[in-house]
């Protein structure tokens, strides 16, 4: 590459008005499927009416771009088709945020370095996004502030679904925002769980604001449009083709302050949102599940490919994971297994000799133990010290264990 | 400590004959329990037949072990009980086994240098056996060589004992011994899994091996003597106290290549070993299992805890992780949807053109996606190449798919 890279300085260009840039970004991203690293270069170095000029024109120097924005032009005019889905938004009570705007979410600008190994065309676009519809009343910044996603599989278990909506449910009773996709499944039961807890949810979609995909999740969208926000980087009107899924989900990976993936098969969707999590050094939190469980089979091996993949049990480890230092921390619980498990020989002795019903005498104790009394004596203060065993007047008994536990 | 630390250098005593040593031993297990630290340290030091006259002597720098053998000499002659257990054992057709044998197990002699941050006196006192007694034909040394532990939780789950019977079953089936302890549920089915592969299954118990505990499983441990081996520390007789499974734990680890573990409670016994065979250096493999199960608190507890502790999801994986370098190292299936992910865009998008059910025409597809005829006849070959499309003689098709996986 010669002469002008894309990637280059480029000539200070007129500062372009508010609208044209967003109708440019608009008719951009129709041109070329969002996150193509070569358009949000141009358009970071030229601006986007001047970068939307250069690909009308077909000064492109990637020849896939040229003949993507060839087959697309040949379809329409994108600055025509850009103010249509305009005209379409404010019929729907949708809007177009662009990075001008000041509810534009920062973090997505990290996309903007991130480089992955791999991935071939999809992981080689991962830039950030030139714009974002949104259907909502919450600004996308503040929403997106405190949030995390939560990710998973379409054909959920039972078990993934009760895990998704305990730990959305508590995230949203906790001022966080919940992220997913709009699929069944997990994405569908984080949602719900976060609407039941009066939270504020985000659906982050692979079509148009308008577009209910599935169908099924219909009303579903209609409720989290109400209190929450449906995102899109496609104008409404826009298919959810399939490899869509994969270009979206850079920007929950990315919007977010981590993610948490509950369920997921072997390099599934979620399976990828989380590669990108992990590329972005976003907290990427893994909820393990039953080896038998094909739902759980991308779950694990995530956790044995990253030692960044953290695996979480509870709202509580999650809560720890997002939050900022000590705001959630909890020691783990000290269970009275661990005062048994601690104990000196002698103690242990004198434990053992405590008879499981009933009480013994110290000079029972003894004698059982095969200690002198003096020495059962002493263990026996320690013994109540910690909580293992009481004194009763008719002697000296077991405390009662409140919970049993395996050997 | 002046004078004389126990671990420091000692007379060069007179070589004990075969016979004196071993009964030295014998009785040293009896006086303090197995792993006491200045017990091993005389005996290393001075040979057993003499750190056994000092112990009865009464020269005992330690003050706890002084009063525990005190106590035991008060109620026998540790000589005589030591004669009165090799008898015992003759006719049971058991025999002990300590460090001038050929068959002694070498790997228990890491424990001599294991240093343990707290656990108490359990966690101090983790020296190795003085002798070890068995039950069963295979000598110990070739028996332990190639050997994996799988360890768990009595109250085992349906999931628990499903898993542990298809792992140690599959160790058996490729030559590796299974080892574990007496208890029912995880510890059983891996001993009844080994003998159900024709394997040899190696049960170390915290009780004399004529002792059968729990009882219910006394026709298992008949089972395991017939072609394994019942192992322990305590000569036969022994009761099981409570505290010696604990002290037994730490041989299971050390005897071992590593150690599975399948369920656990939180704190559990199970837990205690993963924590030996960590700080050991052993192979730390643990099963993952439903976040909502107590019996698998124990297992993500490890796995959060320490790096070194690694996920496994199946017998492969526990293969590869004990075997030689190579020695049953898979590729990581390859999926579809790995391909898919891959493409790139224009590849996706003829994709995506192509009908769910039923074929349609290269002109057809270049129509629907938006692309030049010469295109999707480029991208066509890459997509039949890797098998997510076919050529048929009415047109192009979907690739049937083997297995769904989730977005």
């Amino acid at each position: 590459m010669n002469g002008n890279p894309p990637d280059g300085p480029a000539p200070a260009a007129r500062p372009p008005g508010p609208d044209e840039d967003r109708m440019a970004r608009i008719a951009l991203t129709w041109l070329a499927e969002p996150g193509n690293r070569t358009v949000w270069t141009m358009t970071r170095n030229e601006g986007a009416p001047a970068a939307l000029a250069r690909l009308l024109s077909g000064d492109i120097p990637d020849p896939a771009l040229r003949a993507a924005v060839l087959a697309r032009t040949a379809s329409g005019d994108p600055r025509r088709l850009a103010e249509a889905a305009m005209r379409r938004a404010e019929r729907l009570g949708a809007r177009v945020v662009v990075p001008a705007d000041p509810e534009w979410p920062r973090r997505v600008e990290e996309l903007g370095t991130l480089e992955l190994d791999g991935g071939g065309r999809i992981g080689h676009d991962v830039r950030p996004p030139l714009c974002l519809w949104v259907r909502g009343a919450q600004p996308l910044d503040e929403a997106f502030h405190r949030s995390v996603a939560v990710v998973g599989a379409r054909a959920a278990t039972g078990y993934g679904v009760h895990v998704t909506t305990d730990i959305a449910y508590g995230l949203a009773e906790h001022g966080w925002a919940v992220v997913s996709g709009g699929a069944f499944g997990i994405d569908a039961a984080a949602h719900r769980a976060a609407l039941a807890a009066g939270g504020l949810t985000i659906a982050v979609l692979a079509c148009g604001v308008d577009r209910p995909y599935p169908v099924g999740n219909t009303a579903l969208f209609e409720r989290i449009a109400d209190t929450g926000l449906l995102v899109s980087e496609w104008p409404p009107g826009s298919d959810p083709l399939r490899h869509r899924f994969l270009i979206r989900n850079r920007v929950i990976a990315a919007a977010t302050v981590g993610a948490v993936v509950v369920e997921a098969a072997a390099r599934s969707g979620a399976v990828q949102t989380m590669g990108r999590v992990l590329s972005l050094r976003r907290k990427a939190m893994v909820v393990p599940g039953p080896i038998s469980s094909a739902m759980s089979v991308g779950c694990h091996r995530l956790l044995r490919a990253d030692p960044a993949a953290r695996l979480v049990t509870n709202l509580q480890q999650v809560l720890e994971e997002v939050g900022s230092i000590g705001e959630y921390y909890a020691d783990p619980p000290r269970g009275r297994e661990h005062d048994r498990d601690t104990l000196d020989e002698e103690s242990a002795l004198v434990l053992e000799a405590v008879p499981r019903r009933g009480t013994a005498s110290a000079d029972q104790l003894a004698a059982t133990a095969g200690l002198s009394l003096r020495t059962v004596l002493r263990r026996l203060s320690l013994l109540e010290m910690t909580g293992l065993v009481v004194r009763r007047d008719d002697g000296i008994a077991l405390a009662p264990r409140p919970r049993s536990a395996g050997r």
